[in-house]
Formats: C-alpha cells, sequence, structure tokens
C-alpha cells in the first residue's frame, strides 16, 4: 500500500488544466482566470477627491482662518474648467476630478460658506491639511499596462469589480472539468425508492454529485450499474467521455468488486490501488487517454465517509488543479484539541470533527462516529482531523492537524 | 452615528426568512432545509458486514484454530437464506446482511478455505474476535422517526447523502432571497465602454452581482441610473419589487446624493444613515412594505472598499437570515499579526489582510492599501482585519480580529 502523499502525487501528475473559454464579466465568478488581466487605464484616471468639499491650495491655508473665492463646482463626471490660482477654491464632489492648481481637499463640514452679489466665498480654519489630503492621485491604485489580476486567480466578487474597472467586458477563465459519477452495486436502488430487504438506497450518488458541484465542476450523473462485467464496461465507456470519471463502489476484495477488473478490460490504466489511509483504503486511480484528451478514474469505496474521505483528499485537489487553480490545495491547519481523545489505528485516519471559534482561539472536537459507514455523525462536522498511525491519547489544548470541509 | 453592533442589529430585526419551496434532493445543495427531515427507515435497515469476509459465532472461536462449514454465500443486495448454527460460517460480501446465529465478521484476508466434495471449509486462527467484530448494527446510524437533518441546515455533499439514505426525492428549502442591484452617478459608463475624461467605468454593479452571488442569492442586475430625481425614483420602484435593493453610490453628503431623499419620496422608510465605521460610514440602510411581504433597502457607499465592507457587514448576514441560515452569521476570530503594524482612526476600521496557515500557526498580514477606492489592494486579500477606534501599535503574535472574506 502507497502514502497518501505518495498516492496524491500520482494523481496530480496526471492533471492537466481544462481549456480556456470566453465568458461575460459576471459569468466570470467563481472560475480561475486563464491569463493575466492587464490594466488599459490609469486607476483613478484623474487625481480625485475623496470627500466632498472644496479643493484648495494648501500655500492658501498659512494662516489660522481663511477666505477663498468659490469659481466653480464639479461633481462626479464632470470636467474642471477653471484651475485653482492664489485665494480661489472650487466645490468639489466625491470622486470628480481635482482642478489644476489644487493640491488638497477640505472637507464640506469643516468649511463656511457666504454669498455676495458677485461670488460665493468659503472660509476655512482647518489645521493639519498638508498636500495630497483627501486626494487619491492619478495611477494610485493601478498603471495602464500592469497586470491587476494573474492568471490562476479565482474570480470573486472583488475580482470583478477590479476586471470591470479596467474594462473587461469578456473574461478568458479556465474551464471546470466535467465529472462524470455512476454508483456501482446490486444492492442499490435509486434515492426515491422503498428498499427491498438487503437493498440500500443509492445516496453515494447524488452525493458526490452535490460535492462535484460544490467544488465547482459540472457534475454528470451516470446513475446506477449493476455488478455485471458488460453492463459496467458499456456505463464505464460513457462516463469516459468526461474529464473525470467517478466509481462508487465495487473497488474492495470482494467477489463481487469488478470495477478494477472492468476499468482494465476498456483500456483505463491502473496508476494505483489501495491507499495507507483510513476510511478509505480501497481507494483505486487510473487515467486512459492520449496526450491532448485524458479521463482520470477514481474508484472511490463504496462506504459513504470512505468515499467522502477519497474525495476531499485527492479528488478535490484533481478538480481544483484542473479549473486553473494548481495552488488552491487545502493545507492542513493545526489547531487546538477541545477535550481528551484516545486514537488507535494502523493506518493514518480521518476522523470527523467539528471547530469551533470562539473570542479568543479556535479548537475542534472529535465528533462520535461508528466508522465509514456512519455519514450521519458527518452532518455535525466541519472539518476532518489527521490523526497519524498508531496508538496515543491526546490531552486538551494538544496541537491536532485538520482539515476544513465545505462548509457554512 | 451609531455602532456597528447596533446597525446590525436594526437590520436584522427587520429580516424574514423567505418562503419554502420544493426541489429535488441534488437541487437542494447550497439552500437551507425549510423543516426537520425525519428518517423514513432505520440505517442501516440490518445488521450488516463492514468487510468482505465469514460471518461467524464467537463461541466457534475458542480454539487457536478452528474449521468452520460455509454454508451459504450473501453479497451485498442479497437476503441471508441461511441461519449459522454452531460450527457454520457464511461467506459475507461488505454491505450485506448478517445472517441469524452470526455475531462476528472475520476478514477475509484473515481466513484460509478449503474445499471438499461436499462443502466448502473455512479456517479461522485470528484472535481478539468479539460480539460485533466488523458488524454494523441495524440502527446504529440513526432509528425511523429520527430527525436525521434539522431545519436551518445548510445543504452540502454530506446531506444530500444523508437525505437520499432516507429517502427524500424532494426536499422542501428555503429559497433564497432575489436582490436587485443599481449603481448610481453620473460619472458612470458600462464596464464595457471606454471612459471619457471625468467618467469611471460601472464596477460596483457587478462587483455587487457577483458578491449576491457567491451569498447564495440571485442578483437582479438592474444596471446604472443618473444622478436624476425622475430617474432614480423609477429605477428604485422597479428594484423595489424584491426581497432586498442595493443601491451603490449616492448617500454622502454631496449635492447630487440624492438617493436618502428620493428613496423617502417613493415611501421607504429610514432606519439609520451612517455608521462609525471605516471604510463604510455614509452606509443607508430603510424598509418598505407590509408584514407580508417588505422590501429592506440598502444605500451602499460608491467607494468599492467601502461597499465591500458594508455588504459583509450588514448585507450577507441579511441574505444568509433570509436565505433561511439564521445562525450563519460570520463570527469574528483572533489570530496572531503576521508584524507590526500602526493604526490610527475614529471610527473601528477593517483593514484587508491576508491570513495564512502554516504547519503550526495560523498569521495574519495587513495588507497595504490606499483606502476605500483602493480595491485592487483587496485582490490579496482574505480576511479584514477588525481595528478598534483609537490609535495603537500592535506586534508580531499579538492577537487581532478578523472576518473571513469569501476565498479560495
Amino acid at each position: 500500500m502507497i502514502s497518501i502523499d505518495e498516492a496524491r502525487r500520482l494523481v496530480m501528475d496526471r492533471v492537466e488544466p481544462c481549456p480556456p473559454a470566453n465568458v461575460s464579466l459576471v459569468e466570470a465568478v467563481g472560475h480561475a482566470l486563464a491569463e493575466d488581466v492587464k490594466a488599459d487605464i490609469d486607476s483613478p484616471p484623474h487625481a480625485k477627491a475623496l470627500v466632498d468639499g472644496y479643493a484648495v491650495r494648501v500655500a492658501d491655508l498659512r494662516q489660522a482662518s481663511v477666505e477663498l473665492q468659490v469659481v466653480e463646482e464639479v461633481t462626479a463626471g464632470q470636467v474642471p474648467t477653471q484651475s485653482v490660482a492664489a485665494g480661489q477654491a472650487t466645490r468639489i464632489m466625491t470622486g470628480a476630478p481635482i482642478p489644476a492648481g489644487a493640491d488638497a481637499v477640505v472637507m464640506r463640514e469643516q468649511t463656511d460658506l457666504r454669498q455676495d452679489q458677485a461670488s460665493e466665498w468659503v472660509t476655512i480654519s482647518t489645521k493639519g491639511i498638508v498636500p495630497g489630503t483627501h486626494i487619491l492621485e492619478l495611477g494610485a491604485s493601478f498603471r495602464k499596462g500592469e497586470i491587476v489580476s494573474s492568471a490562476g486567480t479565482l474570480v470573486r466578487g472583488i475580482e470583478v469589480g477590479l476586471l470591470g474597472e479596467v474594462g473587461c467586458a469578456e473574461v478568458k477563465i479556465v474551464c471546470p472539468p466535467r465529472v462524470a459519477i455512476l454508483a456501482t452495486g446490486n444492492e442499490l436502488v435509486h434515492h426515491g425508492q422503498r428498499p427491498d430487504p438487503g437493498q440500500i438506497r443509492n445516496s453515494n450518488g447524488p452525493m458526490l454529485v452535490a460535492m462535484t458541484s460544490r467544488a465547482g465542476a459540472e457534475p454528470v450523473d451516470l446513475g446506477i450499474a449493476c455488478d455485471d462485467h458488460d453492463e459496467l464496461a458499456a456505463r464505464i465507456r460513457q462516463g469516459l467521455d468526461n474529464d473525470i470519471l467517478l466509481l462508487s463502489g465495487g473497488v474492495s476484495a470482494g467477489r463481487l468488486d469488478l470495477v478494477p477488473e472492468v476499468l482494465s478490460s476498456v483500456g483505463v490504466q491502473t496508476v494505483f490501488h489501495r491507499v495507507r489511509l483510513k476510511p478509505g483504503k480501497p481507494l483505486w486511480f487510473g487515467a486512459i487517454g492520449s496526450s491532448s484528451k485524458s479521463t482520470l478514474v477514481f474508484g472511490l469505496p463504496g462506504n459513504p465517509v470512505s468515499g467522502l474521505v477519497c474525495f476531499e483528499l485527492f479528488v478535490r485537489p484533481a478538480i481544483e488543479a484542473m479549473s486553473g487553480r494548481p495552488n488552491a490545495a487545502v493545507m492542513e491547519s493545526c489547531v487546538e484539541l477541545a477535550g481528551n481523545f484516545s486514537h488507535r489505528g494502523g493506518r493514518p485516519t480521518y476522523h470527523p470533527g467539528q471547530m469551533r471559534v470562539d473570542a479568543e482561539k479556535t479548537t475542534v472536537l472529535p465528533l462520535q462516529w461508528q466508522g465509514s459507514a456512519d455519514l450521519r455523525a458527518l452532518t455535525d462536522a466541519n472539518c476532518l482531523i489527521h490523526f497519524p498511525a498508531g496508538e496515543r491519547s491526546y490531552g486538551p489544548g494538544e496541537l491536532v492537524k485538520v482539515r476544513h470541509l465545505d462548509a457554512d
């Protein structure tokens, strides 16, 4: 059996990013940029006022109180027509361009206005105004030609705003992989049906469909296949049209665990079978295809928690890398244990945990768990706690490694 | 000016959950359950084997090595037809029901098989087999009638699996709120256009559309409105058909900041205007409607980072509560500062930060930032650091409060 790290390396060695596509700015959200995006303008395009007030010359403000003549008003969207000479000021709104001659803005709340027949006059008695006060200089955020967001960046709301600022009507993103999901087993019935004695509902199929879609990829649900060589072969061939094929069940040592041999018979090459991991040991991984187009095939164990752990450790990093985010792989972080816990096992174990954030610190509680068939315990989990192989007692406050799960 | 906590309380007081809807199991992902879900079966529905091997009677295993007669084979999906008597065993596959009489399963790898003309015989020399070994008892995960997932739970992959197990073909979820987004300002042009002098592209509109969709709500993009009373009133009325209306810009003290007065003129009641917060002080909040249907209206500041901070602190919790997840509000957690930092300001400040997780601990680095118009600095941010009002120097390792942003 190989180690978790070795298995992940063997998976990631076979990952190729999916091809790019052009989408509208708002459709790009949740995808990775396929190329660097450069600014087509300076931002801001002009020195601009950060507050509503008066654009002034700092040299005029040497006395404790000074009255300046208001020469015009400039609102956002307008362009100043007058420059500000000695003894003058321009009334200016947030976002409007700073007129020539002015080198600071005084907030409106800190001024008094007086009007006579010929003109408006503003009195300023504020201290501490220096050149640049309440002004955002031309290009302070970025300059024309600069890369504002680089290939591989996940497009969130922030990036949509920034790409909008530089005029990206279309964005080149990496297409997410298509992931086919096939549940296998004679005992399975559709989750909408009532199982007869000996049967169980197919819950792994819908679970993997949902996890795939939450991971940002495009699920293709192939339903259920019986433990029959020809049926399995036909459904697997169908699944190989996609970037990834996930099979659930049929990879253990049982007489009806046909998945590895059927995969071989349709030309999928075995990369590894079984990983030193609990739960998830029976994991099978292989690949098929040419240099231009290949499909990664994961034979996930049929026990639901085993399947979930294998998805988190191996399938999710593959999806992220294929989606153009090779560095998105979730690291494990160290968190303090909330209580006592004893762990014993011959393999490294991922145990369901609940992280709690309070005012002072984050702690993690190992959840009561009946093993790999007990999915219910996972509904309270927001992480998996990674215990190394061996036997050990842990006390409250000890640091353990955790891997976050999809959570609130 | 009111405090952040007071403002949030005033918003949350006016939040009503959206109505429920029935969707298919897989469509439920990302939504909150509108009602408790009860199991319609015991899980597992029968005591079942957790490994491939032989179902045995522990009483037969008192000697160091024992040979048992194999009476039948049961695979997953089948039902045993024979009970296991003294001196007998049943070959059993993972997931198959335990036959009557048997009280443990021995792994296949720990047995030897011999066949004679009449029968198959299995030799077992494993120690440590006790009643229950490798068996998951009937109902160990949950019993019929038990609540397996409660109202308000976010449906992730795990919950889809569990709801599939209890036969939910349809799931009653809380509909996400519809959120209309209207950017205001004479200076704005569509992000696909090239701005003339004095103009800027509307980047806030697309940013808020994307943030709304990433927060799980349904965005309705109303485009750009000029600073004109009648145009604004017409577009605002259009927006009030939705659960939430977000306006961007027009809420400061400038002469063209018409949003508060136009909102009043169409009947939206002011709840508060201005919050002791940086950036985000000009935030306006109000509501309109009857007891059966109301619309929350947020007048967000036009500076992009101010708008983003107000969205995170006030709009996101409202969306989550309206989506049926009243307890999902993101808490602030304490993280160690990565370096020295000096903060000075008259209001509590949210400063862009980058949290880094390494093997031993999580630290946070305050990012270089030019203020509320500088969205670019936020592209490296995965959190906002909350500094209290006042002037203070912080050293490496000091605990500061952070609020996570939508991130990788």
